[in-house]
């Protein structure tokens, strides 16, 4: 199939739920836009993209996710600028992760025309769910799971591939403090950290509790060898500035690699701001901690951008971070949605028009 | 709730398929059973236990489950004796371990009347589905999901407990060769590999895959960190005999308590048959593999009960084991599906009556 020539039908709801919403006090991710893409792997091969009115899925008791997990996902999200124009950023990064998690989940990859032109027409379809409050924007879930049946422990014959829209507003109310985690791990060598594959969400759930019940907000993810190595804050990439320089994990089998962390290695480097990429240990954070040099902690992901850390915890002890006049996380932030929503130069062509 | 006075209501299907299933030729998990058990955990309970007709369920395409793999479940099964009796086999040991993999997977734990008196309630109901064919059986899946919506990275605040039964054929066709994995872990260190948690299976479907195009049906799997140690044989707990020892790997964070593996060590030493329950190295194997020593290898679980293995492959290379007249493996299959059977004595009241 050729990009240029894949049309996506469009099935329109004759019951747009848009006047319900509140978009002055949207959650984030609780809401559902009018429709859906869904595509289906059957015979061999993926069928029958199309776009629906959003609807429930109706499943075998046997189907495979509910028993073995078989799913994937990813995260983005669509930006309307002053002018109406819609748009994606980096879409393509998403749509080649996708497949790299497909291939370790044993999930059929998607084909690029299916996944880009299915994402398009329903962002398009469902242009107008796109909340134009600061703070606020669609955010958008492709997923594929294993609908095919049985009870043996081997991948499925049937998948679903769907995309839904949510309009959202902030990811993280208030203050972030994470707590190191020294017990616990989300990934192993030769594991599948390195893919948004649902299984690993569900295995941070229970120590994040016991996190939230401490106090804090996520956990950092540490290597499951010896809790040595800070790798990842939750469900974000972790950044780290210690003096003027900014820190991250390099990505490996047991890490995410990040959209929005590599935006930002981009833009640093672009900007001079000097950056090491290297493991970072819980001794080198708790001596730059101790003399001062450890200037400011955050997160980085689709969901909540940039999401900087207030505090940190450590073998019971809480340690604060000041507060910066002039932050990186900040400034990051600030250089990266102007991209997306168009308010500024886009030297990269980070920028994807969906209409 | 007590125990005695817990009535789980049962609605009759109408449209029996018992008539259309060949019993003489079953595959594996593959055909369901015409009823089900379902109870929903929702504002904050588990609600409204009964056995249903066996029928599709609807989700919200948000239902967590999709998304976060937030589910797990075990594996049992029911055995018809000569006489038209029916039993179980250690169900308090699946009741207990689903709400061990429950509170890992921040899930809520389901009381324990409702799990035994709902399967005692199923296979009652669907009896006449146990198949009496040798190698056949009733495997029973009871299963858990999230069917709470949303696309925060959160537990579910609602979930689903299903119990669904199908008429199965032996798990294993023919031969059971093993690759010893170098590559590929199924289970951090502080993870999830002790819980039957859905993503630890999909996580190993690929590396599987990879042993199969090599010509092996399973993968050995090994310690994360150094892929040193053998821990679990696919989906099943290893053994393995060195002289006339019987050895079989500790159970920790990373490995399923499986109540085959502990039944047969609770047998062997009720026979004076020597065990050692201690870290196998893959070193150790090589060695007694050439100096003779190494006589059989062996998986167990409820679903092949016990697998003999007949080859294992490491770094490239294939190390057939002997054909022994008296095995291990024969010896305890035989013990164990004879109580299940109702066919010998029950020295440890394993057997749990049905009817
Ligand atoms: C585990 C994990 N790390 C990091 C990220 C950040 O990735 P991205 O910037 O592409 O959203 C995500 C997803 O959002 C994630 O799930
Ligand atoms: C990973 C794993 N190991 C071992 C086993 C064996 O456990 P059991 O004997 O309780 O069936 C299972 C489940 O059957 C399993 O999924």
């Amino acid at each position: 199939m050729d990009l240029s020539t894949l049309q996506i039908p469009v099935q329109k709801t004759t019951d747009s739920q848009l006047a319900n919403v509140d978009f002055s006090n949207l959650p984030f991710g609780k809401v559902n836009t009018d429709h859906m893409f869904i595509c289906t792997f059957k015979d061999g091969s993926w069928q029958d993209p199309k776009v629906v009115p959003y609807q429930a899925i109706s499943l075998d008791p046997s189907a495979k996710v509910f028993h073995y997990g078989q799913t994937i996902f990813e995260g983005m999200k669509a930006y309307k600028d002053s002018k109406g124009g819609v748009w994606l950023f980096r879409p393509e990064e998403n749509q080649k992760r996708l497949n790299i998690s497909a291939k370790r989940l044993a999930i059929p990859e998607v084909p690029k025309d299916i996944f880009m032109e299915g994402l398009k027409t329903l962002v398009e379809t469902d242009h107008e769910w796109i909340p134009r409050t600061e703070g606020s924007s669609l955010y958008i879930r492709p997923f594929i799971f294993a609908s095919g049946r049985g009870f043996h422990a081997s991948p499925a014959d049937e998948y679903t591939f769907i995309i839904a829209c949510s309009p959202s507003g902030s990811y993280f109310a208030g203050k972030v403090g994470v707590r190191i985690e020294e017990t616990y791990s989300r990934a192993a060598n030769g594991g599948v950290g390195y893919a948004k594959a649902g299984g690993n969400y569900a295995g941070q759930f229970y120590p994040t509790q016991l996190a939230v019940a401490d106090g804090y907000q996520q956990v950092i993810w540490t290597d499951d060898n010896a809790h040595e190595y800070i790798e990842e804050a939750g469900a974000m990439n972790i950044f780290v500035r210690i003096g003027d320089t900014l820190l991250t994990s390099p990505t490996s089998d047991r890490i995410l690699d990040g959209v929005t962390r590599k935006s930002i290695l981009k833009l640093a480097e672009a900007e001079n701001i000097p950056t090491e990429v290297r493991k970072i240990s819980v001794q080198e954070l708790l001596e730059a901690q101790k003399n001062g040099a450890l200037k400011e902690m955050f997160g980085s992901g689709t969901a909540a951008v940039i999401s900087p850390i207030s505090s940190f915890g450590y073998k019971g002890q809480r340690y604060e971070l000041p507060q910066l006049e002039e932050s990186y996380a900040a400034h990051f932030k600030k250089r990266i949605t102007d991209i997306q929503y168009n308010r500024a130069e886009d030297p990269f062509d980070w920028r994807y028009p969906v209409k």
